[in-house]
């Protein structure tokens, strides 16, 4: 039986609005990108909050930051924590409430029932987005589990042109040594993080507990046809690209449809070669994300998606050709630790439902090398990655107590 | 009965290639806009063939090249050209062959028949493309008609910031004389000029004669929809602006194959907000290019994607809007001229397809001012606005001799 675990909506209303006014940009969004002025203030924001709540704190090689509390009977950690880097722009509460959820859960478990028996971390991840170095999405985790090879860092290149190496040295970090940020000594990790989805919101739920991360596939895909004068080119005779990827956007959409949730296809770039109006194009380049929370469910509309722009393609006597078509493979997350998350909401009196996640996170990293769920708080009208995304501060308590009493049952 | 007009394919050639020299890019292409330093070398170079061949030359106001030769009976001037301008990158033979056609002609005519009974004018017009200056376009030919309004210089700046007027008077021209470049006095305008298309190549003729210039309407339309996460957001409760988008390019394309030859309907330029693979696009945008040489069925193409775009707007539960809707109604040639020049042909025994014109010309604005037609050459695979353009000496030199037949009908 989890107790009720007392978290001060107070302090996470503050800690909320102090995380965000670092970055703030757009009114209420956060443009906070990795080892950038505002991310150097926002972790050692965290550092403090580590401190002043008594765990022990360090920052590791690529720039995350660990707030510990010895367990009295040692073991592997039990791991909490979130990103703190944002999109550009971003919301107040993607990644950061994660971190705030973990040390303010932590906090409340130890004043509430003392030191814990395991040890317990808080974790803040330096980089999750990709939002300035592209190939750096969760640079964070991939240190921390041993994927982030050797040299990575001198050919990841911010559009200012800096490499993440001497964005890394820029900041104190020294890329030669970004393997000592692995670990092997972790447990369960739990993260906690806004829906970035209208579910919850829909279903009438606070709280979120995740059973598995979606896979998701990305493709690039061209389209090449004729350019040629949009008035003296009778449509007969056109190879006109655009034709044909329009009928792709559509194909590929349907075959989500089909499927039924929780599979998802998004065409969201969108580009006609050369792209003036008076000139039939001669390439259009598209991407397609599609997603789906079992493996062969997710390879199997990935090669609906294929045939289809086979197939449109041939019709329209167009080329087309695509890079990609790999990705992260759908995550399952522990069982025990779902089911422990489940037994904290319900002994706490939370409406959660069990649910897959849309988004990819960290977790998914970190499943690796732990036992791995997480928690998500309701987002209002499903938004996020925009400065519009909110959660209620009664829903971030909720989820908080929901963390903290599955932390409870692993680590007290 | 016209006799056999002696064009030297030689002289043909040469001249191509030494205007094609001018503003040289791409291996086969030009670059060459308007009042640029190519643009003074190469109306130069037509000012010094004009003045070879005998002819009364001058620079008007806004830099158009007339060569003149006197009728002996006076009269109104039989005017033929093109302009001197290029797409970036455009080819050799669009607006460059028109002006080469029409000095040539002129020369053969009068080596052949001696001077002529009323004057007969070659011209090169300053600017067709509005490669430079957006909103320029027939700048020319909007001079010489008077639809060239007070001020309109000062306002169109080209991608470096300079307007118009100043460019004007880096190559010698007041703009406050552009008025003057007013002409009230010609009686008949042929334009040569290349298809641009591919009915000549497919229906095997090296020579066409434009019997009307189709009209155009311009759209530049705005879907908006809801920015989401592309992993959270499920399929069902989406508003993809690209779905809606896409939908509107293929019904907008279907319009004008149901209507046949000569309608044509493109989608040339399409832009996704923001643009990440991620996201659900908030906005798109794109442009509609609508074509037909018949006022009604242009207008009722126009409706149809109008009726379109707001049903697939409604069905979605996006918003659509538009600016545009407008341009430039069909403009039939004169059936005199078109007559002529098909009595050219036949008299010369050239096989000549008498047709619509697909592109724009500056024949159009001269309409309004004197009886117009136009003589096609054919153009290679219909290519055009690329470098690859390419027509034969064989259909350039037809070409020619059709429109000197129809000058010589006309003026001898």
């Amino acid at each position: 039986m989890v107790p009720k675990i007392r978290i001060d909506p107070g302090v996470v209303e503050a800690r909320i609005m102090e995380l965000a006014r670092i970055g703030a940009c757009y009114e209420t969004g956060v443009c906070r990108t990795v080892y950038s002025p505002e991310w150097v203030e926002a972790q050692a924001v965290v550092e403090r909050w580590c401190t002043e709540a008594g765990f022990a704190t360090r920052r590791d090689a690529v720039g995350n930051i660990w707030g510990r509390v010895e367990g009295s009977e040692g073991g592997p950690a039990v791991v909490s924590g979130s990103h703190i880097d944002s999109q550009l722009p971003g919301g107040r509460y993607d990644g950061a409430l994660g971190i705030i959820a973990a040390i303010t859960a932590m906090e409340a478990l130890v004043a509430q029932f003392g030191p814990p028996k395991r040890p317990v971390e808080a974790l803040s991840f330096c980089e999750e987005e990709g939002s300035r170095f592209q190939g750096a999405s969760f640079w964070g985790s991939r240190a921390i589990t041993g994927q982030a090879p050797e040299g990575l860092a001198d050919r990841l290149i911010d559009p200012q042109g800096t490499s993440m190496a001497d964005a890394m040295r820029a900041v104190g970090l020294d890329p030669a040594r970004i393997h000592e940020a692995r670990r092997t000594d972790i447990g369960d990790f739990i993260e906690l993080h806004v829906e970035q989805g209208p579910i919850l919101e829909h279903a009438g739920y606070p709280v979120g507990i995740v059973n598995v991360i979606n896979g998701a596939r990305g493709y690039r895909v061209t389209v090449v046809g004729d350019s040629n004068h949009a008035g003296a080119m009778p449509m007969d005779l056109r190879r006109d690209p655009l034709v044909g990827a329009a009928e792709m956007v559509i194909a590929v959409q349907q075959n989500a449809v089909r499927l039924g949730r929780p599979a998802v296809a998004t065409v969201g770039y969108i580009h006609a070669e050369p792209g003036w109006p008076a000139i039939i194009p001669k390439s259009v380049t598209f991407t397609i994300n599609t997603r789906h929370n079992d493996r062969d469910a997710l390879n199997g509309m990935a090669a609906a998606h294929e045939a289809a722009m086979r197939e449109i393609a041939a019709r329209h006597g167009l080329e087309v050709s695509w890079t990609g078509g790999d990705g992260l493979d759908p995550c399952p997350a522990d069982p025990t630790i779902v089911a422990l998350l489940e037994q904290s909401a319900r002994d706490q009196g939370i409406a959660a439902l069990t649910m897959p996640s849309g988004a990819l996170h960290d977790a998914q990293r970190m499943a690796q090398i732990a036992r791995m769920s997480m928690v998500f708080v309701q987002s209002k009208d499903g938004r996020s990655h925009t400065p519009e995304e909110y959660s209620s501060i009664e829903h971030c308590v909720a989820g908080i107590q929901v963390l903290a009493g599955g932390l409870y049952l692993l680590a007290w």
